[in-house]
């Protein structure tokens, strides 16, 4: 059986066709213009490739957000309130379900990318599992004993609170809602914005990476003692940046100060804070896998 | 049928039977002392209730912590690395299963709090609860989908860090293991060692209060972000000081600042965070729902 797939990002979707990470049998880039053009144009390419592949047997959404899960809500399926231009109350998983005429699993990119990873990645077969994905926004997505965690909502992550030492760092932080909340002090933007140059252009040895650990390193902590995840994966344009790794797991074992005691959030913290391992197809497969979850809930 | 329930606290034990709020048919509290005298306390009490009641179908434990919830471990059921003299490493659990030789619950007070709460309480039917207890310490314990939340051991949510202003309050924090956490702000104690008096005998104008909201507050954007529960119950001896409810409706909103776009975390802030629905009986009777899981469980 194949699936269809669609990775929505605020610049592009990203959708393929397959089964597994082993099995992407086609992927093209859209980039993310105004709604009716990108939606359009990636039903265009799931109809081609069923005249190649045959019928699939169910789609996939992984969407930025906010966005309404709430299977009994009149808008479920639409992305809500999101400040990009044109896509607020967008009907998303519904319009796709009947262009396609099939059955279409939505969520949340980061809970989809937590699903992959849990399904095939860093987090197989684990019990409770974070993803934290650090880019142009942050955001997290947890997987409870295999199933992602929704709740009123959705997580938002990007948007807890922690402590901000102005003197160490003056920067008011990114965040249009709330200032110097964990977004606002540690996604993409902001770093550039406080140096003053793009973060992949400064040096390993540069400050930032030690205050990036520092506000990484607490918001772990909070996702920590919060969650209790098995593990907890980071992915994300940011972390590509992989000296932030040693440095997020010596001040998070410092913060914790031992006592989560556990052998993960004590010695073997590099077990524990890890990258992804579908590197950057977290998002895309996780998509795979939300249409694999509705195909089969549709069977019964 | 009767079930038989302990709230294992540090200062003492509440051991009931009965089935829910309406049939509590013997309480009695045992002070903490050695395991031994306090565990053996209890089984007394059970024992003599079992003679006149008949048999107990099974019995819940809903115990301070840390504690060992997997059940794969050698020390499920123990007690493990408290700090609390003569404690760590108590078998607990498995040691009541044996003398009353019954089915055991085992589970975190607040976990238990959440699912009486969820039960019979504030959360009923809710999807997702939060139950918070500020006290002599601050814990939290959550349900997705009438499950409580364990992972890798399970939540410790009062030691999340969150933004301390030491212009406004001076006071380092009281907890040994992280100073100014959660916790160690805005614990029974920490109010005590601020201001040299019981915060129970502040009146309730004092600055005292609207400190403690802006930490909770802070506190509840972070639960509220990572977890997005449909409901926060927040007890615990603190919390009967009630003016403070409507101090962190209103700080809670101005934080959120309507990025979460939902009635309860807008405008309908006093249907999302409230008091529990069970007063000060959330634990003896979460420890009751425990022992009817256990019961359950034991059925098939």
């Amino acid at each position: 059986m194949l699936f269809g797939g669609i990775e929505a990002g605020g610049t592009k979707f990203i959708c393929a066709v397959g089964s597994g990470p082993d099995d992407l049998r086609a992927t093209v880039r859209i980039p993310t213009t105004s709604p009716d053009e990108t939606i359009e144009r990636s039903i265009d390419f799931f109809h081609q490739q069923q005249t190649i592949h045959g019928r699939l047997a169910a789609m996939g959404i992984a969407s930025f957000g906010p966005i309404d899960l709430r299977i009994d809500s009149p808008s479920y399926g639409f992305i809500t309130t999101t400040p990009k231009p044109g896509w607020a109350n967008t009907d998303f998983a519904n319009r796709i379900s009947r262009s396609l005429e099939i059955p279409v699993g939505f969520d949340t990119d980061v809970n989809a990318a937590a699903l992959a990873e849990w399904r095939w990645g860093a987090g197989r077969g684990l019990g409770a599992v974070l993803y934290l994905t650090v880019g142009t926004g942050i955001g997290g997505g947890a997987l409870v004993d295999g199933q992602p965690l929704h709740g009123l909502l959705h997580p938002e992550m990007g948007h807890i609170r922690i402590p901000h030492d102005r003197e160490r760092d003056p920067y008011p932080g990114a965040c249009p809602y709330h200032g110097d909340c964990l977004e606002g002090l540690a996604c993409g933007p902001a770093l550039e914005q406080r140096w003053g140059q793009p973060a992949s252009r400064l040096p390993v040895d540069h400050p930032t990476w030690a205050l990036e650990a520092e506000y990484l390193s607490l918001a772990l902590v909070n996702f920590t003692c919060t969650l209790s995840p098995e593990r907890i994966i980071l992915g994300g344009g940011v972390l590509e940046q992989r000296q932030l790794f040693p440095l997020i797991h010596h001040r998070l074992r410092e913060l914790l100060a031992d006592y989560v005691q556990s052998p993960r959030t004590t010695s073997e913290l590099d077990k524990y804070v890890v990258p992804p391992g579908l590197g950057k197809d977290s998002g895309v497969l996780g998509a795979i896998a939300l249409a694999q979850r509705a195909a089969n809930a549709e069977v019964g």
